[in-house]
């Protein structure tokens, strides 16, 4: 059994800059006389696309992203539908690896508040204690469990239903800059943001990372999603 | 704790008849003058719409079904992301119920083959006496390891971690008849099927309490999506 | 040859009211026991919903309209894709109708200023006049060279390729309340949005006629849309 | 005036090979271990996905094309909504140029049988003649219309009405793999395909020169779809 408290998402490749944007803006006002010319940055332009919610000049854009995560956030990322690919580790044609998901020392274990406006605060000592306990009791079990039923020869799909969802699964997602902006908008945090967002914190963590991947290849368009208060043109 | 072996998909509302595909499909041939009359089966246009792939006429229909069943299956059901809406029981909103599945006596627990192939076969007596041994147990520990967690105070989105992938959960999912035969054709086994499918048995017992109700509603579709080998058009 | 000034947008069929948002919504903090009763208009809870951009319980609604404008109006409406569907009359499968778009009085002429911030102004009697004759000559010309394509057996997908956008089309539209505001706060120019659009006058009579039945059957959700500045959630 | 009788569909970019289809597809079987290592073509696996229509792997991949062609051809291919992303001239924000399509000598001018079902003959000297009479007319018309409304002041969206459907307009368009399979299904004859589609000769040629390009950066994508009836998986 491993226990990990990180969230990868790798970018494993991409098609994607900023010039992208101006070049499939550009089309409208200029048509065939539009060179596709990526070198350009065009930031005025890019400010203005995403001030007025000009949405599909972003969407010329493409990011694999390799994503290791538990499987209660791998739930909500892939409620992401529309501009979003994905293929994952099947419990069907593999045997799981008993690999969970335990909170690091930073993660706030306490909520107050109420639905969709839930603070969290740190917890205490002993409250922290009692978690790792339990989470290393309730995975060594499951996995237990989950073994035991393999070795008597029952199938995967079946022995794999008492894991717990703090078990790590692996995908690959594919997107493009629109559909990623509306996943960061809305599984992020951020002062900049004109309305506010209440992730759960591990998914944040998997946003964060997609987030410093993207603020680096489209770092005009990445202002420009802050400048205008991070909601997805 | 809770044991059920069932799946359900209540069709909650819909807006959905074979008539709503005919009027569709004949605003290309008459236009103006195609009346919105969906009294009118037209069982040749629909079959043959259907044989030569005309998509678009099934869409201007809805179905809305609420569905219990473990998350295990709701989340290979989710990866159906063109022409489907989804809303989910939020276990960082509420407290868990502790309901689990169990399979029942008629569930093939023993796999032989290769991905994507794999056929089932029964298990013998010992093999379901121990399953339904570690089920239980699985789920027991787990129970108890979740409230004991929320107990302490831990925050619900915390604690639910522990909770396995045989834990129902339930959900509304709206779809149209296009988007509810693509759903078909890759979640059921059907001798009708042009291309065969190996659904997990517990998504299937889903798409066969849905595959009822479309009959129901849209016979002529219905029959044509069978005469024509269960593809999606 | 016929001339027409208006657009028509005509409400088919429904399945969509203020209930229909909520009981999606409930799910999330009742799951099992949040039961489908479309009577409750749970404003507090719309209002929440649209302000925070939870979008996905408007998605269990669905609106079809039938639709007959021109095809320089056709061209933008059918840009809308994530949940929308269409079926239009085809120019290849009947011989189409010489029925004509010209501006009534009220339609402005003259555009000043820059792309995406144009404001229009009313034109002169002179210019007006010059319209409607360029037009009439325009289409009539069309509408012949048409008739004579087609009288000398030319098929009707080549002969086509005359006729100007100005020609008037039809179409049916199913969408859902969420991909319906969102069609609405791009394609309509209204004081309480928060981002102006800058829609062509043409498709802007399509959406309000769309807007005002919007309205009608989900007035709840209607008044949250403007409240929170006519933003797709 | 310029009349042209091509279509142009130029590869502007791309992330596509057919090493992405196997990577996506082995995470399933193998997860972590699964090393994305694009130089594999992985031919026997690539069949068996398109066979069974595993299509989610088809999706890591991006291209994005610059279209120029007929306002009819553009009105065929942006129906195309799911996996693709459209720019287009606008004809509000810029002056159109007088550039429209004729066919040419290969084009068959006549169609017999019935909807869906057209065969195209040939057409007799007389009628290719009539038809670049008639449109040469019907064009010079047009222009002529739309510089005399632009000259007098009158709005570029509004004068635009007078302009027909032949006239060339240009954009970029981006799909996945799995949406361009999709759109040359239904948009080429190839006698490979398992159920026929009777596309105009005219988007036919846009799809032609798309498929070109796609074989040969996905050659074993390619053969497979060929080998398994050009049905997207």
């Amino acid at each position: 059994m491993e226990l990990r408290s990180d969230m990868q998402a790798s970018l494993i490749k991409h098609a994607a800059e900023d010039g992208d944007v101006t070049c499939a803006a550009r089309v409208s006002t200029l048509g065939g006389e539009a060179r596709y010319e990526t070198s350009d940055d065009g930031a005025g332009l890019i400010n203005y696309l995403m001030r007025d919610r000009h949405g599909s000049p972003f969407e010329h854009t493409s990011f694999t992203f390799y994503v290791e995560a538990p499987i209660f956030v791998a739930r909500e990322f892939m409620r992401h539908r529309a501009g979003w690919s994905y293929n994952e580790e099947s419990g069907r044609y593999k045997e799981l690896q008993p690999v969970f998901y335990v909170p690091d020392d930073h993660r706030k274990l306490v909520q107050v508040g109420k639905p969709g406006r839930y603070e969290f605060e740190d917890g205490t000592e002993l409250q922290r204690t009692a978690l790792s306990r339990d989470l290393y009791s309730a995975y060594s079990w499951a996995s237990e469990h989950y073994r035991s039923l393999l070795s008597r020869g029952i199938a995967r799909e079946v022995a794999r239903i008492v894991l717990p969802v703090g078990l790590y699964t692996s995908f690959y997602a594919t997107c493009n800059a629109r559909s990623l902006m509306h996943f960061l908008s809305l599984r992020t945090k951020n002062s900049s943001a004109k309305v506010p967002s209440f992730p759960q914190r591990e998914i944040e963590m998997v946003a964060e990372s997609m987030e410093e991947q993207f603020k680096k290849l489209m770092p005009v368009t990445y202002a420009a999603f802050n400048t205008h208060g991070r909601i997805a043109p």
